[in-house]
């Protein structure tokens, strides 16, 4: 709690229900709330639920206004000194571009996973639901995700420890100036 | 820009159209912007329409909603040591009450003008279109408004220049340890 960082970012993590990214963040977050002396938030579905985002589902459009409001909330937290960790399948290039263009500093995290080994995780039974179709638009059963074409970071949590994967990204905000 | 606050606070500045919510808290801004060492925010319909809220119009449900989520983000601010200053016309008593449960530090500055007076600074012809029934559901003319039992402050904006406001709302801030 004594260090104070240089600059301010968003980092994104992006890919499929079971991939790593809220094992991933939740570490980061840890690890950055005990070394750095700044505020730190963590943005995923579950926070923004109850009083963003309570009217949208998964179709393409209602994911697209998710989003944006997260977007602008992320946006309004960085460039006020906070660190912002999301977490967000956002399975569409042109919203994580939009993202990407609403705030500074942006950093797409490619949690990447097998679809196999995600399902194979799949503690909540999500994937088992949407494979009987009891949920609906479910990224990559029955909904389209679309990899990150150029990302800051790849992580493959298939074959990385989570102190591997959160070492890697915390290295990456050493490596570009963050502290 | 030297000096570093005590606490931080959601300033709520509530009344009709053309009480003064806006001249006020933005005359306010800038007398903080120039004096304190910490970030400030403005939150207002404008600023939140395009990416948090433009799904909704001016029923009292949609009022409800985007309140709950301009809570959210002021929650999300003054959490994080930025001094969130809104500017919303918040007719509904309970949804005030809703906001203050939200956020730490709420400060409700009641922003008091009588009916004639705002509609005799109609500079944007609202009132006008109002009294039309071009515009529904505004705020004093179609749609109730529920003065505050118990402000933090009363501004009487048809009787103090815009100068004495502000000077009672900093006042106000000193007086109880903001700063």
């Amino acid at each position: 709690m004594s260090k104070i960082p240089k600059k301010w970012f968003v980092l994104w993590l992006t890919w499929l229900s079971g991939a790593g990214k809220s094992t991933v963040a939740d570490n980061l977050y840890n690890r950055l709330t005990d070394e750095w002396f700044t505020h730190i938030e963590r943005l995923d579905w579950d926070i923004v639920r109850e009083n963003l985002t309570k009217d949208l589902g998964f179709t393409k459009e209602d994911r697209k206004t998710n989003l944006e409001r997260v977007a602008f909330v992320a946006k309004l937290l960085s460039r006020n000194w906070v660190w912002v960790i999301s977490t967000f399948i956002s399975p569409y290039e042109t919203e994580r571009a939009m993202v990407k263009n609403h705030v500074s500093n942006y950093i797409e995290v490619f949690v990447n996973a097998t679809l196999e080994t995600c399902e194979d995780r799949d503690v909540k039974w999500l994937y088992k639901k949407a494979r009987e179709g009891i949920i609906p638009n479910f990224t990559g059963i029955s909904d389209p995700y679309e990899a990150p074409a150029n990302p800051h970071i790849e992580l493959k949590t298939w074959e990385e420890s989570i102190d591997e994967s959160v070492k890697r990204v915390y290295d990456y905000l050493v490596n570009n100036g963050y502290f």
